[in-house]
């Protein structure tokens, strides 16, 4: 039978990109951590499994409904960001510059692998939309920021002509060379839509 | 307070090698594993840290005393090879070199960080070597495989000096230029040592 540590260095090798060597190094480091740093790390683990529950009108991740983002009276309700999954949003917050609420899909149309748009969390942002529309407060903008790929650009095309009739403003995020990136090392696709998104200065 | 995702990023954000945007990927990807790969991940972590003791007889890490280093009939007894953490077992093992029986430091000497030699176990080495005399199976050559920087060959001066009387062989792991590295990224301190103990061919 495998011994405790190599059962601990076999569930992290699992984690996405830790390989054995990171797992062993990692499962060593735990070792000797204080006893309740590994407890409070393995309790964590438990406690954000049990704890999070999707946000009743965006989507996100919670333990309270609404989330901290729908409760915040300082963000613009009248602009919502669609993303495509949880970590977007933490993107975006990183980012620190978006003032507005979001709104998860929790994937993007891909056909191949089955998934239609009854799969995504449209449905409940139709019914967001029209709860905001009676309530005397419409969404003014919809800024849809699903990755700048074949299914997000997809999934983009799709939610914009849905949403054209229910929402005066539908826009994309931009895309082109990163910041701090380089021209040269950018790719063809990249540097065409570069080109063709070209701003006058 | 934070949320239940925050604590775990911030738990796994200790670990060593990663950053904050690492924790939150391995966060999310451990939201959307099998409630039962989460709970195992979990317990994998309290379970190790109550079960692994140290081996009785060379100080590795395991939960049946002696382990099943000591235990191996196949590995050769006579040969010794003095690691200085319970890590570097695992990357010999991994390299599937050694056939003999290990001995673990726990550590190397390192006066600025006030460890002497009563901080390693090195009387349990004295121990394990009387006991296998007086049983008739005197230990025939000992390996000193800490590793070549200061600290590491100050430990293997020390112990060399110490287990001369008691040991027939003492020898020391080869350094070098790394099978696979290039001479031309080798630092100077290590081409230096692979002129200096080069090998007729």
């Amino acid at each position: 039978m495998a011994s405790p540590l190599d059962r601990l260095v076999d569930h992290l090798a699992k984690l996405p990109g830790i390989g054995r060597k990171t797992a062993t190094r990692l499962a060593f480091h735990i070792l000797k951590m204080p006893q309740e740093d590994a407890q409070a790390l393995a309790r964590s683990i438990d406690d954000m499994r049990a704890q999070l529950k999707l946000c009743s009108v965006c989507c996100y991740l919670t333990d309270h409904d609404p989330c901290s983002f729908c409760r915040d009276a300082r963000r613009d309700p009248a602009l919502i960001c669609i993303v495509a999954q949880p970590q977007d949003v933490v993107a975006f917050e990183r980012a620190g510059a978006f003032r507005g609420r979001y709104h998860v899909l929790h994937g993007v149309l891909s056909p191949l692998d089955g998934i239609g748009p009854d799969d995504l969390k449209i449905s409940a942002l139709a019914r967001r939309l029209d709860e905001a529309k009676r309530a005397n407060q419409p969404v003014q903008e919809i800024i849809i920021a699903t990755s700048p790929n074949v299914e997000g650009d997809a999934t983009a095309v799709y939610l914009a002509r849905l949403l054209q009739p229910l929402v005066p403003r539908i826009s994309r995020i931009a895309s082109g060379v990163p910041i701090g990136g380089e021209v040269e090392y950018a790719d063809g696709v990249t540097l065409g839509r570069a080109l063709s998104a070209r701003r006058d200065m």
